[in-house]
């Protein structure tokens, strides 16, 4: 017998899906409750329709803070599409006993080859060697001036070793690149080399790579200082979250030839990119897709549903953050 | 006490050098005969200057031909920047008694990466993402269109499994991704699957990655059956010679969807690129430099050097292709 679509437990969403599909596999499931869909005021529309919500899935454009849980008086779980948890406050959701899962590590493998692909790409300018074909020019000006990296020998400096940072150390030793990082802690478990502070691990790179979360500790953490520890001929990769980098203080950097170049995934004010940026040869721009393939989305949908079924069937999260307690 | 110039081996190089330096560092050490900056027709230059030459020094762009020989009675050495030989009728050299250097493995780590960077940018959008960007398109569209497809786990068949093609294996394994190849014979030092035919290693493959040189035996090798054999998710990859692949074919099957797409750095008639693919999003195109980086090109000038050296003090050749009999 065919299970009736109010049995099925609520499942709030309040942003558009964007690329991911908020669709069937969800519906088969929970009633999805689709806030961005009506045209009351998201306020008016959670007091209308979803004051016996148990469930909340966002993405990082939904921000938690206490004033939304305020007017979300059943929920019991959210699970974001992210791995970073910067838009959930989630010392609040602990308060007030809020299970939170995440997207885990679906997407270290390919969040790390975006950056490696970054860094390929600034280094040897492919996306600068394409515009050149594109626009006829090899026919017409001849070869494509010099200007382009080896990668074998490189120092690598990873910022955040966690599960993206690790597989991106993973790829970049198969290339021939001695790598460092800097993390929290010294982890005992790898033989790269440790810098305790960002200063000192940059200028000991060339190639420094962004992988860490955004967090108070890590907001602006790569300033002037670091980019000019990084020095002109250095590469700077973000992977993370855009304010983890002072951007005003990049383009700066970018324009001025203190730095090398750029791969950036993420910026500051997202979609906003930098106008400087736009025109510079020396940077290679990304819309935040770094996690995004078809194989993640598929592996993502699978893994929110496999949480919200086994919030509701009690079992243990598969990928918390913090489980119910 | 200086050497006089005249007391210098006269060095002829006939094709202007292209992004490759022949300036102080061969002078210092060599009487170079510019053949492209006289007015004179080759033939008149040749038999002007050019008669008592014992070197050439050459890029793939000077054909090496048994007319150029008859033209050179004195030449006993040809050092050529190139690693592959498609240009010199290596035979002819055999029977004339005259050696031949070529660049031996000084590009291998470079073209790898060149290889695995646009497998990457094909893949993950790196350069269509970049042109999105740029455009101005995310403030203005929204999230950049999926298509992004997970580089982990997918099958790569690596034709030609010499210097390079090690390399993009080792490098890839680091990805994630099972690795077959296609080679004259089976290599008893590797564990890749071994496939007698480029046609049974294209429909065991995702990503068709072609390494090897170009000869009489594979020009054209990978024509409409290879490509249909990969198929329409199926990618290729080429940094070896532009006319290993059939490009009328290639093209078609690009625009037609019946593979998913292509990073190409070399192309049957260079520097012209087919008008068709300039539009198509699911190529990157790059203008034949996966070899070329300024540490190569350092390493190559020393190793060009190192040749000439050698044959003119009647030590073996460094990276002989054949060596004075």
């Amino acid at each position: 017998m065919k299970m009736r679509r109010h049995d099925l437990p609520q499942l709030l969403v309040i942003n558009p899906p964007g690329l991911f599909d908020y669709g069937d596999p969800f519906a088969a499931k929970f009633t999805v409750l689709r806030a961005w869909e009506s045209p009351l005021p998201l306020p008016r529309f959670l007091s209308a329709h979803a004051q016996s919500a148990p469930a909340l899935l966002c993405s990082a454009a939904t921000r938690v803070t206490a004033g939304l849980l305020d007017l979300l008086p059943s929920l019991r779980i959210i699970v974001t599409t992210s791995a970073g948890l910067n838009h959930i406050d989630v010392p609040e959701c602990r308060r007030r006993g809020i299970a939170v899962a995440n997207a885990g590590e679906v997407f270290s493998d390919d969040v790390a080859d975006a950056a490696v692909g970054l860094a390929l790409d600034v280094l040897r300018r492919v996306s600068a060697a394409d515009r050149f074909v594109r626009r006829g020019l090899w026919a017409k000006d001849g070869d494509f001036a010099l200007g382009s990296k080896q990668l074998v020998g490189k120092r690598v400096g990873i910022v955040g070793l966690g599960s993206i940072g690790l597989q991106v150390a993973k790829r970049l030793e198969a290339f021939g690149c001695p790598v460092s990082y800097n993390s929290r802690t010294k982890k005992p478990s790898v033989s790269y080399t440790f810098y305790a502070n960002v200063y000192e691990l940059a200028a000991n790179s060339d190639i420094l790579i962004i992988c860490c979360a955004l967090t108070e500790q890590t907001r602006h953490m790569i300033g002037k200082s670091v980019l000019l520890a990084l020095g002109k001929d250095g590469i700077i990769i973000n992977v993370g979250r855009g304010a983890i980098i002072d951007e005003k203080e990049l383009v700066q950097s970018l324009v001025w030839g203190e730095i090398r170049g750029s791969g950036l995934d993420v910026f500051e004010n997202e979609p906003n990119v930098p106008e400087e940026l736009l025109s510079l040869d020396n940077v290679v721009l990304s819309p935040h897709v770094a996690a995004f393939t078809e194989e993640s989305f598929q592996d993502l949908t699978e893994l929110m549903i496999a949480n919200l079924e086994a919030f509701f069937s009690n079992k243990p999260l598969i990928t918390p953050v913090m489980d119910k307690q």
